[in-house]
């Protein structure tokens, strides 16, 4: 399966869980690719709304740009969104962590497992939060 | 140009005219082929969110099945977010009109330009709204 796909369908299972918790969610259209921010998903409960980064891997540890965590936060100012980095290991389940917890490494940001199991949330607790 | 791609490029039309007015905005992927609702486009300004269904057309008319238009309200209720049809016809601009103002044909509902001007509203009307 592509790096593609695979990511795809990290996706996919994360907007199952949304719906299976009550709670409104999309992927994003050419998330990544349009000259304009976007998260890669969207979720909503008429009162919070999570504007997603989406990184899976079999490995245990992922990069983001900086750009592309400022382009997310850009994009959750205007909309009014929180913005979060969702984060799915192989065997593991989903964690996700905000953007200022990302370990700087110079020209991009690294979440790895250690990392997301000490400052991150599971699913049921980001949909839990009481913000 | 099909069918899809002369909709797909009136989205991304009204993608440009959100961000150029201040509002952020999104296409949603795979909008009418997963098995969760979703509308088209989603907007938001940090006060409001629009969910918006598209459709464009060019003749004066444009017809929407009613589980559509359903769906669209479904998500609306769920995420937070107002419900509306946009339409583009042919050399006119976009016009966008509550559901409940589609003149009900049976099995479908239809928007034609008459309507549209009697019951909808331009963009600047409709991101002007005080809600």
């Amino acid at each position: 399966m592509s790096h593609k796909s695979k990511g795809t369908n990290a996706e996919r299972e994360l907007i199952h869980l949304f719906w299976a918790a009550g709670w409104a969610s999309i992927r994003v259209a050419g998330s990544g690719s349009t000259k304009y921010p976007a998260p890669d998903v969207l979720a909503g409960n008429n009162i919070r709304r999570l504007a997603i980064e989406c990184k899976s891997s079999k490995k245990e540890y992922v990069y983001l740009y900086k750009e592309e965590v400022g382009q997310l936060e850009e994009f959750c100012n205007v909309f009014g969104a929180e913005p979060w980095i969702g984060v799915r290991f192989d065997k593991q389940q989903w964690y996700f962590i905000p953007a200022q917890d990302l370990r700087d490494t110079g020209k991009r940001l690294r979440a790895d497992l250690e990392l997301v199991k000490e400052k991150g949330v599971i699913f049921d607790e980001l949909i839990g939060l009481n913000l």
